[in-house]
């Protein structure tokens, strides 16, 4: 274990029922005026609209609403929110919704205390020093936005889709109830559980030792997902499985299995770039790359972390030879992500030229490289992508 | 996953050199007057006395001393806390040592704002409402009190010893140094680690269904502690082997595991009217006891517990018959505790008579029954003591 500071505040309310008597209070404990950020719409077809309002009307609190907040969220949004914050005197902001809603009212938030363009908290040409607090109603298990201090933003003027973490953007209150998952696409359920797997699969693969507690609990959120994914695919309404995933969604990337690792993430940023010009699912791109980047890693040196994945997540028999465990570790991973939960294999339909896969290449490593599990130069990330097709 | 609020603020500085630059912060984030809590003085020995003292004058903290607290803390050290706390208006107490130390701080931090006797916080007479900020700089691996809201405290007048968890109590910062429990004794670090272990048998030996995620986090913090203790007592000083126990020490017993489930304690009642008369260490009560209790509990109906206990801890061939391999997990569990870490194997040694045993028996469960894993009265207890002789 490395030297690491732990210090996760943000209080759950998990399970059914805990948005009644409780959300309106927590929100009221921070101030009148609340934002409601929101999506597409499909929380008023669930009737969780209706209940969050419910809620709110009995605290008498200030509800200004923003919706249409769209997957893979834009800096429009963001600058949108930003305004109304300071316009409204907002105190609080509500999410309702997956990991972009809440992304996206994050910004929100740190742009309420910005007088610039909000783009800039995005590219880090601002500080992020301070946030409105933020509550959020979790309606997807996958990106674990509701526990962690980060967000993802898209441009799509600049075709940038840029991450950042920033401490005061940790949502102070979220309400997990498993329920509000049920309602959510085979589709979507899938590209979510890919997610929550990558999540961990770029902190697990790591050639740094001593972490021999958190690669337990992370290959614990991997059987996790592997078993209850299937699960709700088949019964939508099965409580227990949507609420392993959700719990596990949250603690795959609230920073816990860290310990203190510097690790760069691999998969995500070159998924970012691949839907930052085709706007696919986040989870769907990452379900596509992975298993490329696992065998574009696996080697001499890398085998020993395959095949502990292998042994230990899909019980493959230890006694077979090191280099077979490893492979067939990765065909199983495949086998989980491409047949069990019928996520698209590649990106053929994507009909991605070779002149783009360059320049996606080299904005995923940053002109330099990706110091992750094995060290990725553009060349490197040319040959992953170019696996994909 | 039942209904549950996860909270748990305590912010946690792990690793190396932590206390350095920090301690010393965050002390004086509450305010100039600290009381410092501790035991017999091995702290002095080691250095850390020195370096704490360091870190406080630094931030020109006024420092109150109160040394001497006992393993099994004594609620006289308790009154003495509290009646100092008001003296000198303490801000904060920074707890130096394990869990005994910080579970009589806890209680003096209570004790601060209650006016009748301190022994009402512990017998539940008196409420805990509020607790002054609680600082810890442990020293132990054992009872996660670092990181939890609970505290056990004795009398030795009455020959009770009590147990309570209230919210004020949760330490606000705990710094966590592995090389801090370079020096704790082969004796004190195998019975952290029965500790340890126990707590999580309380939570994991449960009939109640769909906790499989926490299940699996809580197989790997067993099989954690089942490969680093043995490490641990060989080469006192190695750091990965001190730093995954310790942290693993902290999670068994903060709360996340539960998941809403409200199972009683066994074990952790029987042993505590044990040490209340006899005064042994902890764990070691809670060795002996845990066997005896397990095979107690084994039955048809609690068999498939036992099965995965054993293939998932222990690596049990699951091809054998299910009443092997529970029977197996068992004595695998015996084996290492009273052969790879050396603790005694029953209570012989104490020379308990036939009337002690009715007496703890019947205060162990309250007069009633413990409504844990198997559902036991005073008879059931009666001959798991029994058999620990």
């Amino acid at each position: 274990m490395n030297n690491f500071v732990y210090d996760i505040p943000t209080k759950v309310y998990f399970g059914k029922n805990q948005i009644e008597n409780n959300l309106g209070k927590e929100l009221a404990s921070f101030g009148k005026n609340v934002l409601l950020v929101y999506g597409g719409g499909s929380i008023k077809k669930t009737g969780l609209y209706d209940k969050v309002i419910k809620e709110l009307k009995k605290e008498n609190l200030k509800v200004t609403e923003l919706s249409g907040i769209a997957p893979n969220p834009r800096v429009d949004s963001v600058r949108e929110g930003g305004r109304i914050c300071k316009e409204k005197s907002i105190d609080v902001i509500l999410a309702v919704g997956g990991g972009s809603v809440i992304d996206a009212a994050k910004f929100m938030g740190a742009a309420a205390y910005y007088e610039g363009d909000a783009w800039d908290l995005s590219t880090r040409k601002a500080d992020i020093k301070k946030c409105l607090p933020i509550v959020t109603v979790l309606t997807l298990s996958a990106t674990g936005s509701e526990m962690d201090c980060g967000g993802v933003i898209s441009n799509p003027e600049t075709k940038d889709k840029l991450g950042r973490m920033e401490r005061p953007m940790l949502p102070s209150v979220s309400f997990l109830d498993p329920e509000n998952t049920f309602t959510v696409s085979k589709y979507q359920t899938a590209c979510g559980a890919a997610d929550i797997l990558s999540h961990l699969f770029e902190v697990y693969f790591d050639m740094s030792k001593g972490f021999y507690m958190l690669d337990c609990f992370m290959e614990g959120l991997m059987k996790t997902v592997i078993k209850f994914t299937p699960i709700a695919l088949k019964d939508p309404e099965n409580y227990e499985a949507r609420a392993n995933l959700m719990w596990a969604s949250s603690w795959a990337i609230n920073g816990f299995i860290n310990g203190g690792r510097n690790i760069e993430w691999s998969c995500h940023p070159i998924e970012h770039e691949v839907s930052a010009i085709y706007d696919i699912t986040h989870g769907l791109g990452l379900a596509v790359i992975t298993p490329r980047w696992m065998r574009y890693c696996l080697d001499d040196s890398t085998e020993d972390k395959f095949c502990q994945f292998g042994i230990n997540v899909f019980d493959i028999d230890k006694s077979l030879p090191k280099k077979e465990i490893a492979e067939e570790s990765i065909k199983r991973l495949e086998s989980f992500l491409f047949e069990t939960i019928g996520l698209d294999s590649d990106f053929k339909a994507l009909n991605i030229d070779e002149n783009t896969i360059k320049i996606m290449a080299k904005k995923a490593c940053g002109g330099k490289h990706i110091n992750g599990f094995k060290k990725l130069y553009a060349e490197d990330i040319e040959k992953i992508l170019k696996n994909c097709l």
